[in-house]
């Protein structure tokens, strides 16, 4: 079997992409990675220092696919309380977890720099873009000028990331959508009377 | 080396609670658990089929003291919101994450029926419990009759279990608490007057 260089590099990501949400970085192997890929250990070492740098490339390019396809939800029209639960209730492959979030559950991921800098970078993108469309509410009248947005963008995140946490614990994604629909009332009791209108 | 059946069964379920709140599941190999414990393989197969079956009574152990500890917390006196405002800002050990939530990223743990029902059945608690504690607030006046009890309870579980995955991402234990207060900011919003005032 013959590949080129950038055949080898994709397979190798896409394999660890793949291997990680399935199996996280823990348990998965170097050899399970070449497995799957259908490339040789030199080959690997060729162009990745080892597991940890090809993971490295993994969850750098999971989070920017995140970030491009949650850009894209965002950049729509629409009040924004309407977004959100827009957002909040997207169909999700619910019961495979967070392809980022889950990450922080594995402690050689949390205490390797080089991987959990990308996890944290994409929650503070996360968190200030929940507070640009939170502030933006506050700003159109739709939204409670007493509502903290920063404090409730950290708690949106939190509650879809516990939805992951409570769908696996109960192997039914019915758990996420439920924790949905009550930060959704929740933050409904933050519309205005003009908000509650429009 | 001499110890009786007890201290052997003691130290070989308290070890692997120690690693499984350490390094998750399949992180924690059968060897980790014998070294930690001190004890021979012998000994281990004496009373565990394995790992599965040393980390099934690990896994009761923790939620049962977690009951014990949560049950203690609400049976306390108090309106209902202040008694859930409490639990939501105790104390906590934030970056080490929920040793019974973060079970669940782990794909050997959600795919072993044995490992998977004692954390469902934890979480099941809670949210009863929870819904049981706001359910009263409503009874009691406190807390607006348009609130769905159940639907909220799921959404304060998820909200800690995020604020678990927020806090280990950033490293620093105010991601967490920075979710806390925005949801119990939203949860103040479904306070009656008379709630307010009490």
């Amino acid at each position: 079997m013959y590949s080129t260089g950038v055949d080898t590099v994709e397979r190798l990501i896409e394999s660890t992409r793949e291997l990680l949400w399935e199996r996280g970085y823990t348990g998965t192997s170097p050899r399970a990675i070449l497995e799957r890929a259908g490339v040789g250990q030199g080959s690997m070492y060729h162009h990745f220092d080892g597991k940890a740098d090809l993971a490295q490339a993994a969850i750098e390019r999971t989070t920017q696919e995140l970030r491009t396809e949650v850009g894209k939800l965002f950049a729509g029209p629409g009040p924004a309380l309407d977004r959100i639960t827009t957002y909040l209730r997207r169909e999700r492959d619910v019961l495979k977890g967070c392809p980022i979030g889950r990450l922080t559950q594995d402690p050689d991921v949390v205490t390797n720099p080089d991987l959990r800098r990308p996890v944290d970078e994409t929650f503070a993108w996360l968190k200030a873009l929940l507070t640009a469309v939170l502030t933006d509410g506050q700003n159109n009248g739709e939204l409670d000028a007493s509502l903290d947005p920063a404090a409730t963008a950290s708690t949106i995140i939190a509650v879809m990331q516990g939805g992951y946490v409570l769908a696996r614990a109960g192997n039914d994604p019915a758990y996420f959508d439920q924790a949905m629909v009550g930060v959704v009332a929740l933050l409904d009791r933050a519309r205005t009377d003009a908000g509650r209108a429009s």
